[in-house]
């Protein structure tokens, strides 16, 4: 008999009275109850984005939200300006190639975040661009970004800023209208705590102003027509009916334990799976710029890091995430958001040590754990 | 206390054997586990779809994949033939007008159906007809069309078939691979039984070949992405988790009744709601071309046709579908398909006759459910 713990980085685990909602039998959309759920769901939304700004809704993953924010702002013969410094800033840069935008690619070392001083000097040469795009939670490596920094920046020009939070949204603070964030992209799986399927932008008036010029060719993404449903707590195409029955009831949960205490709870949370892996001997992947949902930690020397994820999962039933692309087999990433909790950290922290245990790697059984539970107390 | 049902074309009510799995604690996507059901709903789709071309799915509604139906086929410069007999049908068209397509529009009275000889002299006409977009149930209307006939005209010309199935598959016949269905759209929330959030593509060695020659922009819906997950039991971006679940469940309860023994159980029932209506002295909107997966009604004169919907919902519980668009009010759908049972449509029907005769409308109650009664049994 196994318990099965899931501590990855997106899908993040569910809430039983989420989980219970989506087994409650279907409603159809085009009805009076269901537009008070889309409205509900569109006013909470902002309170997790922290803005005044339209929230749009996209049955969709995170990419699809992110294609649109590059779609939906630019032209042909916009630049735009990519921070590369992981697997998802990649992905802007391939949706720029997709749809023939030329990009200054901003490449910052995997597990190095972003130094907004080049943001400025990039943009004060090249006038050509329109807008930056960045990532507020590198899931792939655990780097925050310091949007708040490069928002600064971005005052003093034209171009817009847009932020990937797909995996920072309800997770760590991201002040949308604060930081004068344009165009912050998001997803359900993630702090959120509903499954994947369901993806988000807001949109800010500077936004909407270049999105009416814009001449890129787009349809199911097309951010305007989405626009134009929310006056009507409409949408556009069928939406993902049941996700947004358990979005609302997240995000009732998320409003219940309020924002800045389960940014508290993430933050002391991940301090303590930090000092816990530096207990047993373990290194952070980037010790300075983390992201308080999610840790990486390097694998030790003479280990194999893709078996440790395996047998974590397939033997003890608790799954954390491998490194990807580049960082396979290196790292493995531990999470610290939504509902994942100090008991999962502690079966979490007590089956890594069982496991780097098994596998030959030497230190004292139980000192994790230990100094999790210093920390958490 | 109200009791509801739902007999809507989409969504349709959710067995309670693939509710139940949403209700589980979610699991990670990038595990055996998961690409076991990857595997197993592949396969299992490829029998829905009478096919063995392979069938991609997306985390979208079923319009994403109308668009990937478009962007991933055609080039600048080539030309589409859209047949419109419907909101959906014209969605084909706004499709290809959104990326620079020109089409010729085969425009057919909403409610009839679409003459393939037509399509055979467009075709013989141009030739620089790439695809033809034709949709197997117009939701909007409850027409079907002959695909198989339309198919036949297709094997003289180099042009593509795209069928929007998205309220058809396992809803009434699509035999893709005997009719030289080249692309086949479908979605979740019709006859597959599971809420709205995934959509199909089957796709044949032909459009494959158009595929690796198209040059209009993609990413999110770039179908070569799709087909090299396939190989990996992987999907290119995170797929929407416990909606593959629950279409586990849902294709196993098909292929449990067999796909025969449901397209007859439709069309009996589809046929008890022409009777009992006709009975009832209520007239069809296109007594030639049904599917059989909805049935839409005209509104008797002199009877507010968007009240009695809402009477039906609000009162009684039971949900069908108004007329959209250019029928606002004029028509009423009542949904045949999937989940949908006799004992559903004797409500259904008897609620209407409640309905009806409060609203003033003058015919012997209990006639149409009389009618059904006979024609069910």
């Amino acid at each position: 008999m196994l318990k099965n713990y899931l501590l990855t980085p997106g899908p993040t685990p569910i809430p039983p009275r989420v989980l219970e909602t989506m087994a409650r039998p279907i409603i159809h959309h085009r009805t009076p109850e269901f537009q008070r759920i889309i409205q509900e769901v569109e006013e909470d939304l902002k309170y997790v984005y922290q803005t005044k700004n339209e929230v749009l809704i996209f049955t969709a993953s995170g990419t699809g939200a992110m294609e649109g924010a590059i779609t939906n702002l630019l032209s042909l013969g916009d630049k735009a300006l990519v921070v590369r410094g992981g697997k998802f800033g990649e992905r802007f840069g391939e949706i720029c190639q997709a749809y023939g935008i030329e990009f200054v690619a901003l490449d910052v070392e995997w597990g190095k975040t972003v130094d907004p001083k080049k943001i400025d000097d990039i943009l004060k040469k090249d006038k050509k661009i329109k807008a930056v795009y960045t990532t507020l939670c590198e899931t792939s490596t655990g780097v925050a970004t310091d949007i708040e920094a490069i928002g600064r920046v971005l005052k003093n020009y034209e171009a817009a800023l847009v932020v990937d939070a797909i995996s920072g949204l309800a997770a760590i603070p991201i002040k949308t209208d604060e930081w004068g964030a344009d165009v912050v992209v998001s997803g359900s799986q993630k702090g959120l705590m509903i499954p994947p399927g369901l993806a988000f932008v807001s949109v800010s008036p500077k936004a909407w102003q270049m999105i009416e010029k814009s001449t890129l060719p787009k349809y199911y993404f097309d951010f305007k027509a989405y626009k134009k449903a929310l006056g009507k707590t409409d949408t556009p195409f069928t939406p993902a009916v049941n996700l947004m029955i358990a979005l609302r009831e997240a995000l009732k949960i998320i409003k219940e334990e309020g924002l800045d205490v389960i940014f508290e709870r993430h933050k002391k949370m991940a301090f303590a799976v930090r000092g816990a892996v530096k207990v047993m001997g373990l290194e952070l992947f980037s010790p300075d710029a983390y992201s308080d949902g999610v840790t990486a930690v390097k694998v030790p020397q003479g280990i194999d890091g893709e078996k440790l994820v395996k047998i974590m999962r397939d033997k003890y039933g608790v799954g954390i995430a491998g490194g990807q692309d580049e960082l396979k087999g290196k790292i493995f990433r531990i999470a610290t958001m939504g509902y994942i909790t100090a008991t999962d950290l502690i079966v979490c922290i007590a089956t890594l040590e069982t496991v780097l245990s098994e596998m030959g790697y030497k230190f004292q059984l139980g000192s994790g754990v230990g100094a999790l539970e210093e920390t958490l107390k």
